[in-house]
């Protein structure tokens, strides 16, 4: 069968597996915040009538304003995409037809995108021996032979973080060799004590940092995200984006939730401690679960009868995230979401009820 | 000054000019419907909020398949997007490096996205004095000269149609030269009595039509459009487009409001009406206006002093649209939007009171 591309999207999950979709589901596929806001946070109906029928501001002005004043960088150094991903393509059209490369495994968007633009795309498959991190000698010296390079930090799918002194020696690397280096940090906002590229930028001309919105703040349906990077490089991305891509909807929700700094912290504190409980209570004689920073981690069973365990759990309407698509995984591991306590629950009773 | 590149942005516009904008104006510089839906169209708050916040479906599957319905086409013929500059710069991707025309005057966006994708823009500018319509040989053999050519039909800025046969004759022209011919038909909701290119899809896999629903549908701030044509141009379009590019709001305002087609058919009857009351009561011994098919047309005041009367209706809040940025326009004219009767009887008596 062909395997979904991305999770989020359990009922088309469902259909490609030939599984009538449960009544009621899990979807451990999707790595949003798990914690509803407020109700009060929600707009008015006559807000989210007008925010739909009028033009959006082209340059997104007050949310650029806003991130800029947030990161402490200048508005110039920022560009508001429609989501993260955005981004992603208007790099690979910048970098179209070069030599660019992606540190495995990573993010399926970054190769896609930039196979979509004539890019030559190869790939830095970090090993599972080292926790699916990268040698830095070796990223080093693969980052130095190349235009550009992806990163994705927290890494998605695997949860991991590189230290503080390996990220810099890297984006160092990189500057010494003329490579523009991409840092994703779609899930910075769920990693506690976690440190920033952004500060950085000032030294670092070749050093691009994305951001997502979407996941923390319940937009990943309205859409928002944004790179912050020299601004030689954003006026680049600023003339190959479609005016008014990104929605007056998402500005305006963006603008609004931005305020809600305690909402963001408190979530992450609680994921990580939600995370650490799950861990604790997994059967560890029976499953692998790797460390991770943020809001999903890679897990497989040791008796690598991984896709048996998938179809277990869906047709208990669990829903994880298969890794087929994801290079130096092909499969053999599961990507779960940190859910609510009772979800987890859910989750953990059927990963011990299982006897593959 | 910078002229803005485009209208529905008064505060920027009144800001540019160095005016404080007054407490009320009338933005006659936006071509969006003048007419409100029924306060029941929207949806509920519980609705907004759940599709702001879960992911859009990537293929945008309900959508594609209402509008292949509606259009009599098959939903491969189908790519839904971000509005329909999405679908220009996705098609300027496609195109990029290779030599583009554009008939002018025409949407500035055409040229702006083919120079940001490197290609060759050479434009046919269509005269005045044939009352902005191309002349017809003239046109085929120099679409025959390109390998793909965009065409504004109904035409923005000057609101102008071609006869079915000139359009037929163009897109012919093109198939011989194996030219793809884009027919932006972002206005043809608003044509009464109109004709499609839609029908002529099946003879001419390198013509591509181009449709908005933001404007006709009040979505322009959650953002919609689609293009249809061949399957192979789809696809190719398809593989540059970043996934979840259409907000799930977009696609579920744009499933609910395609349903109301009784209230799209009374939108360009009463439009039709009400700008033929317009042109009978201009004093046309002191105005020029062009003949529009659809809700804006182009005015310019006899006497040639079209920036004093920019300024002069600035001042009493009435925000005309410039045509600084259309190439054989040259702010000679200015755009104006049919509006609701009120409205657009306030701008009849200020161009009366005007003795430029």
């Amino acid at each position: 069968m062909p395997w979904p591309a991305h999770g989020a999207n359990p009922r088309a999950l469902y259909e490609q597996c030939g599984l009538k979709p449960p009544d009621q589901y899990i979807d451990f596929s999707v790595n949003t915040n798990p914690y509803a806001l407020p109700p009060s946070a929600w707009p008015t109906g006559e807000d989210w009538a007008r925010w739909a029928s009028e033009y959006p501001d082209p340059e997104a002005k007050a949310l650029k304003e806003k991130v800029a004043e947030r990161e402490r960088i200048r508005p110039e150094q920022v560009l508001v995409t429609n989501g993260a991903v955005e981004a992603v393509y208007l790099l690979a059209a910048m970098f179209a037809g070069r030599r660019v490369g992606v540190l495995e495994p990573a993010f399926s968007e970054y190769r896609r995108a930039s196979l979509a633009y004539g890019c030559e795309v190869t790939s830095l498959m970090a090993e599972e021996s080292r926790g699916f991190l990268p040698d830095l000698d070796e990223a080093a010296a693969w980052v130095a032979e190349r235009e550009a390079v992806f990163l994705c930090h927290p890494n998605n799918p695997t949860g991991t973080v590189l230290s503080k002194g390996d990220l810099h020696a890297l984006i160092a690397a990189a500057h010494r060799a003329g490579t523009y280096i991409i840092v994703d940090e779609a899930f910075y906002p769920f990693w506690c004590g976690g440190f920033t590229a952004v500060r950085w930028l000032d030294c670092y001309p070749r050093l691009i940092v994305l951001r997502s919105l979407t996941k923390i703040y319940h937009l990943a349906g309205a859409r928002l995200g944004y790179v912050a990077a020299d601004e030689a490089v954003i006026a680049s991305l600023r003339k190959r984006q479609p005016p008014w891509s990104v929605s007056r909807v998402a500005q305006q929700l963006g603008l609004r939730f931005m305020e809600m700094e305690s909402f963001a912290v408190w979530t992450k504190e609680r994921i990580a401690a939600e995370r650490e409980r799950v861990f604790r209570s997994l059967p560890l004689n029976r499953y692998r679960v790797l460390p991770s920073a943020v809001n999903f981690y890679l897990l497989r069973p040791l008796s690598g009868r991984t896709m048996e365990l998938f179809w277990h759990l869906l047709e208990r309407g669990i829903v994880p995230r298969h890794t087929m698509n994801f290079p130096g995984l092909d499969g053999r591991y599961l990507r779960f979401a940190v859910k609510t306590q009772v979800e987890n629950d859910q989750l953990l009773e059927a990963l011990a009820g299982w006897d593959g």
